[in-house]
């Protein structure tokens, strides 16, 4: 049951939005100290070899150059680099293939050398002195060659490239087909790689002091951050702190550890002196993380009637050069995959491939969006094949209300389905549109399309879910709250202090959240990811105000001689249950509390929340487009996401998150891509200018909606919200573009480039 | 019974000493931005009057400046400075007769405006263009010419300027005087305002974000400015966060809030932006506060056995213009007067006088040194009257081991006193020299000296003693250590870390101190004074480490399969009692603690200890001189302190509080004092040149010894010993000269004005 709430639930601005828009907010670089010295990564200009020599001895002689440091320099712990849990068992340890710099080159931009300077230019400078020699090796960018015999092998321990491979097999795909009369609808799907374009790129800075490297970093892990550099530099990871300031944006890039090892390293060598990394925009491109692009190929065999008899699903995800977060991007949209339609046969397999790429890591949406591309995408197919409306299709073949997932467990509580379609359906007035842009010809065509999303929260029973909350009590009845779950832009502190002011019963106003995370001091978490902050933070914030209540109840027993049982918190007063009387406020108790000569105590709580479940977080996008065939032009008209995420905690923000999401989705399918020179494997459109980031010049208005079936698993009622709005907005367009011309595009972003050989293919352009 | 302790007790360094030394240590202008804003105070140049008008006009008009402010500006919010422990009674409150600028200037350097520039060269000179008009009072120095009828009346509700009068009574005075042979002994003795010139001046900064007023300040008490600049901004406390980082010392100076609510004040006035107010050291001299100038009588009737019939204190405290820690400072010193030669018959009485002076606050002694130079050269006095030796004297008169005060129920366990000179007298070979010295004539001329000290430990039962303190378990099995008491120089922190080590049975390489507090998440405490630290934390940190072992070994349970109760922590490895097997590493269990599947915990602690007992710490100064008397100039030729303080927690961190006690009584006693313009009331010396601080150049070895008396209410058995080293130096140094010369001068210091005309007036010098 729903309990009474009155901060969560309502828009109450964010509790950073003042500081943020009047330039008070600190971030990384505000904080760096002006003495600090500036390191630069000396990046391979080679895709694949190794490093035979590095010259220092002209960089090092230029005036203001404090140390250049080459791979040959760097200690040999090979360290992982993916923001996950850590765990005490190797085989459930991230791959540890990292070192801070590396004579054993995998990419084009590969870290190599660096240098220390007293200033920016003078570091830019000395980094173009440092010379390098190479062996070169023939390179593989993509997944499919670099899996056949005789590629370039990027790692000894990964033959053909495969980083991993899993399965999921049920029921027989072989004797299912046999059935007589399927239809059978096969596709290859693409997905390119794309970059998470943060406004802040990542930088930190370290120094040491009290016999610990100081780390400051964007980051949306900084307890993780912590073991990593602990494992790089070969330290007791208590030797290590880390804090994470406000930070502009993540969306994943930032749940890797990236350059902190190496700027903590720099540090060391510097005597301790404060070294600031401040990457490029060109090297947040190239060298930090990717989305992996990834190949997928489905077929599915149909009845006649639309149901499906048997489907088999192959995905190749290109890793790059180095494992990072590696299999679970693409197993997870694997593991979405039989859920999403329930199908008695199916057969499905991922494989993770190195190739000689920037490195794919952790992006919003989680190897969710790729997989609902290629899903989605197949599944208007199917619908087409069968003669049924994309809406009809779904309806009969979506994941049912009560559907258990075995493994997970999760629950599909409510016809969450069909409620989000049917509210997408009737903004878009879908029933007319579909009938009335079927058939169209001419140039000018428009369409409408649907796609639904898979998504979870959080990342049980597959990994760690834990969150411990801080609550410390101040003399006027305000609290501050430490988690160590991060605010990153997305508005996570704000929902935090409502959860946590209804919790314990005092106005949102009172409740002061400690935004910046410092591993000494912060309670263990393990950070923004996998949409499950809300969610995971909920409960140690619910359980923690608990015991401070409980504390701050029993403690008005002494002063109110009313026993505890029959005192309640209620808007910041102690309020006695019987008859409602206002007995003191929580700031008189505090006071009296910390100043009592009888019984002086200060009243805090603290508490550790293990989260043992997980929860469905489903919706859909409705998008219509206008297509200008001549022009290989798609406008977008109209687009609506719909979603579940349960109880919404604040419904300004969590539209918010919508809005960024579709955003997203709207450059995953319509323009963004990075692209590389098959001659040497660099990077050619690393930078805002070339890369077609989706803006809001390119978006029509943003509709998003909510149904909001309270989560019975959640402390708040919430689920995921940060990355499902992105998962089904590309899909939506290409079925859009479908519905327009006949056409299904297979592979996005839905370029001109590509509409141009895809019409042409179709018969649609003559030339 | 003492406990077994592997890092109490030894000589650790300094956790601090390695940033310290190298330059790593970051102050409070360390940390400062450098775009911060420069805050200048305009002073007062009257020493009593009122504001006419403040002219901002030419000020504002030079470039660079940002905003002038005035007397006229500031919220009416008057406000304590004293660094006490709040009250929520407001009898027990301390004075609040503050505000940030006034129009009621009371002496030479009062605050009347301010200026923020965005330099400090355009600070200075814009503070030199703010043009004040006064109406002038006349106005008064002396403490007894204060009193008078008719002296300028500093504050409205004080009558005779008399802040406070509190008196001792016990028997009957007047009865017990009519005893026939009694030898009557009269003294006045005066001692000098002097200043506490810590290395760091004061200084802080302040800025707006998170919707609080942040204070980092050079403090030693920051949550108690928090709640300072709370009431003087008129916000409620928690809106406050204060920071202390490492400073540069203290001494009391401190332990007042000095300009943290102005400069808050200043930065909210210019958008919340960084604000710094830096003090000269000319200001630390006029603007902060010194020790109180004490002018003392006393009478004592004695019988010629050597024992006290009667005995009558007055004592009179110069309190400066604003009342500050006012009337406890000389409170302090009436207390001891019975207690340290206890005597059946007593009258005292202590007054705290306003006077048109710098403000007097706490310094090291706290009223002690004062009332010691007071009693124990009027001890030597009595001591020649009735013909007994200094040490006999004292051995006969001295509290008796089984004394037990009313009313803090502080008993004396041991035969600390005549332990402590015993060791003094073998030390200077005492017995030897008073004969061999006894009855010199010529020019030069030496002399030994004798005075002890009492002192006592933290403010218990006059005042809230509360500590509090978290522990946070780090995956290598370090730990974090928080506490609200703070490092000031004194080594603290090196205490704290080796009491957490041996409390919880962890190397103390593992132990992490916090070493500055933040008011956001510190644990509640109040701060360095009362030589409190070690004695108080000593109880929260045994009693957290309690909480957090059984945390741990509850946590071994699970992992061991043996119950909590047969499990130990021993040096950092959990261990089987019955067999004293190792089990685990806490490393091994933290991390497995942190990242279990099953059961995931961040293990801390935190709890509060409220300290309801008080421990006596004594000792004794012996000081050879040798006086040349026609150049009135006195050489120390050796010097030795005797502390029982208890257990030695760190021996050398200990004998290095003595020597810089000792270092800064040598000083009080030889060549500091501020002197003050009878014509304008300005100080005239205030600056470290004509200053005559007491440095290494005018030591003679200093030597400390220590009786270690076990303490029975303390957690760790020790007690206080921050303030005592410089209760007793300067009376040993002026009976010194009383044996040489036998001439007992009972004015401090002992400079050679001074010497000069009592040496005339005692027919030494014939001029």
């Amino acid at each position: 049951m729903e309990q009474r709430r009155r901060a969560v639930g309502t828009s109450v601005n964010r509790v950073d939005a003042y500081d943020k828009v009047t330039g008070r907010a600190r971030y990384t670089d505000d904080l760096c100290g002006k003495e600090a010295y500036i390191a630069r990564v000396v990046h391979s200009t080679v895709a694949n070899g190794r490093v035979l020599s590095v010259d220092k001895s002209e960089a090092e002689k230029l005036p203001g150059v404090i140390r250049v440091v080459s791979c040959f320099d760097v200690p040999k712990n090979y360290y992982p680099t993916a923001g996950h849990p850590w765990s005490v068992e190797e085989a459930h340890q991230d791959v540890s293939d990292r070192l801070m710099l590396t004579d054993r080159v995998r990419f084009y931009g590969d870290d190599v050398a660096a240098v220390v300077a007293e200033d920016e230019v003078t570091a830019a400078r000395a980094a173009g002195m440092v010379k390098i020699e190479y062996e070169e090796y023939p390179f593989v960018l993509d997944v499919r060659e670099a899996m056949e015999d005789g590629a370039p092998q990027l790692h000894e321990d990964y033959p053909g490239n495969v980083l991993n491979h899993t399965s999921i097999r049920s029921g027989s795909y072989e004797e299912a087909i046999k059935e007589p009369g399927l239809i059978k609808v096969e596709g290859w799907y693409d997905t390119p790689s794309v970059q998470h374009c943060h406004i802040e790129n990542f930088i930190c800075y370290a120094y040491e002091a009290d016999h610990k490297i100081n780390v400051t970093s964007s980051t949306q892990i900084p307890h993780i951050v912590r073991r990593v550099v602990g494992q790089a530099l070969g330290i007791p990871w208590g030797r290590v702190r880390v804090i994470k300031p406000y930070i502009g944006g993540g969306f994943g890039n930032k749940q890797d550890v990236l350059y902190e090892p190496l700027c903590a390293f720099l540090s060391t060598l510097c005597g301790g002196h404060l070294v600031k990394l401040d990457v490029s925009r060109e090297e947040a491109f190239n060298c930090t993380r990717v989305r992996h692009a990834i190949r997928s190929h489905i077929i599915s065999w149909v009845r006649p009637d639309g149901t499906f008899a048997a489907r088999k699903l192959t995905a190749y995800s290109n890793q790059g050069a180095y494992a990072s977060h590696g299999h679970g991007v693409v197993a997870k949209g694997m593991g979405a995959f039989p859920q999403l339609y329930p199908c008695p046969n199916v057969e499905a397999d991922s494989y993770t491939v190195f190739t000689n790429r920037p490195v794919a890591g952790a992006m919003r949406g989680y190897g969710i969006p790729q997989a609902m591309f290629a899903v989605e995408s197949h599944t208007d197919d199917v619908a087409k094949a069968v003669g049924m409306s994309p809406l009809e299709f779904r309806r009969k073949n979506l994941m049912p209300q009560g559907y258990v997932d075995a493994f997970s467990k999760n629950e599909n509580y409510f016809d969450t389905f069909n409620q989000c379609m049917a509210k997408a359906a009737a903004y878009m007035d879908y029933d007319r549109k579909i009938k009335e842009y079927d058939g169209q010809d001419g140039n000018i065509r428009r369409g409408i399309g649907l796609a639904v999303f898979w998504y979870n929260t959080a990342v049980w029973p597959i990994s760690l879910e834990t969150s411990s909350c801080r609550m410390v009590l101040n003399q006027d009845g305000s609290i501050q709250v430490q988690v160590g779950e991060t605010e990153i832009g997305q508005g996570a502190d704000t929902a935090f202090s409502q959860m946590a002011a209804d919790a314990l019963g005092i106005p949102f106003e009172d409740v002061h959240i400690i935004s910046s995370q410092d591993t000494d001091v912060t309670p263990f978490g393990t950070g923004a990811y996998a949409s499950r902050q809300t969610y995971t933070a909920g409960f140690s914030i619910e359980q923690t105000a608990g015991l401070l209540k409980g504390r701050i109840l029993s403690y008005a027993q002494e002063l109110t001689r009313m026993p505890a049982s029959q005192l309640e918190l209620v808007d910041g007063v102690i309020v006695r249950k019987s008859d409602a009387r206002p007995m003191m406020t929580l700031g008189e108790l505090a006071s009296e509390a910390l100043y009592s000569l009888s019984h002086s105590e200060h009243l805090t709580a603290e508490s550790t929340y293990q989260i043992k479940s997980n929860a469905y977080s489903f919706g859909c996008t409705m998008a219509e487009v206008e297509v200008d065939i001549e022009a290989c032009k798609i406008s977008l008209m109209d687009i609506v996401n719909v979603h579940d995420c349960g109880k919404l905690i604040n419904p300004a923000l969590a539209l918010a998150q919508v809005h960024g999401g579709m955003s997203m989705g709207i450059g995953y399918g319509l323009s963004e891509m990075e692209k590389f020179d098959a001659a040497t494997g660099r990077t050619l459109n690393g930078n805002l200018l070339d890369y077609k980031l989706s803006t809001a010049m390119d978006h029509p208005h943003l509709e998003g909606q909510f149904v909001k079936n309270y989560e019975p698993t959640s402390a708040f009622g919430t689920k995921a919200l940060g990355e499902p709005p992105v998962c089904s907005v590309a899909p939506a367009i290409r079925n859009a573009v479908l519905q327009a011309t006949g056409i299904g595009i297979d592979q996005i972003p839905l370029n001109p480039h590509v509409l141009f050989e895809e019409f042409k293919k179709g018969g649609l352009l003559d030339v």
